[in-house]
């Protein structure tokens, strides 16, 4: 049994901040705890849209609280967030994510996330090649 | 890409109220999703104080509100739970969770749950013949 705490994991490399400051994401259970997925707490910045395409990893995503968007680029369809709201990236979809209130999500990847990733200009993460 | 809400989940089948009285469940995202993991919201009633024991998933839990315990019966020692807390079943622990005000917990099953299982007498969720 591991237990964590998000105020402890936030002092450390846990919290990454991205560089473009649309989010920051704390990784509170990653690939070496060896459970076969990771788990973030992640925080979307009010104001922030932007791209993202995970081709390596699915992803769910449950809303904490906030209020946002996610828009689909395949169909175009734009699905509202807010508390309770989940959106299952199942086909490595490629998104839009916008805040209109400060959004906290709790992320899910399969494979795990390492922790070293960063997204890349594709915004996706790449693979780590010990990730699978 | 599929979007669900608990709103509507709690409306259907998804959500699974314990026959013990100590928890209900919401399945927004199960095995036939093929994402490799299950993500449940779970509620624990004020007062529930009981006995559970994944023999055949791992589990992860993060606590978005309340306050409790999880006692690990390896050890015999007690966590803290509330809000920002996460703890990982990364052993099959055997463990008692107590809820000393009502918990809303996101939880995550690795392999997957299919949405039939019920807590048997060990505390476990049976493993579904198709779920691995």
């Amino acid at each position: 049994m591991i237990v964590r705490t998000l105020a402890e994991a936030n002092k450390t490399n846990r919290r990454v901040v991205s560089p473009d400051g649309n989010w920051e994401s704390t990784r509170l259970l990653l690939k070496e705890d060896q459970m076969g997925f990771s788990f973030h707490m992640t925080t979307i910045y009010k104001g922030a849209d932007f791209y993202m395409h995970y081709q390596n990893h699915l992803e769910s995503v449950y809303c904490v609280s906030g209020k946002g968007e996610i828009e689909n680029l395949a169909d175009g369809k734009k699905h509202p967030i807010e508390p309770g709201t989940i959106y299952i990236l199942d086909n490595h979809d490629k998104h839009i994510l916008r805040a209109f209130e400060e959004l906290t999500l709790a992320c899910v990847f399969n494979p795990p996330v390492t922790g070293n990733e960063v997204h890349n200009a594709e915004g996706a993460y790449e693979l780590d090649t010990e990730a699978v």
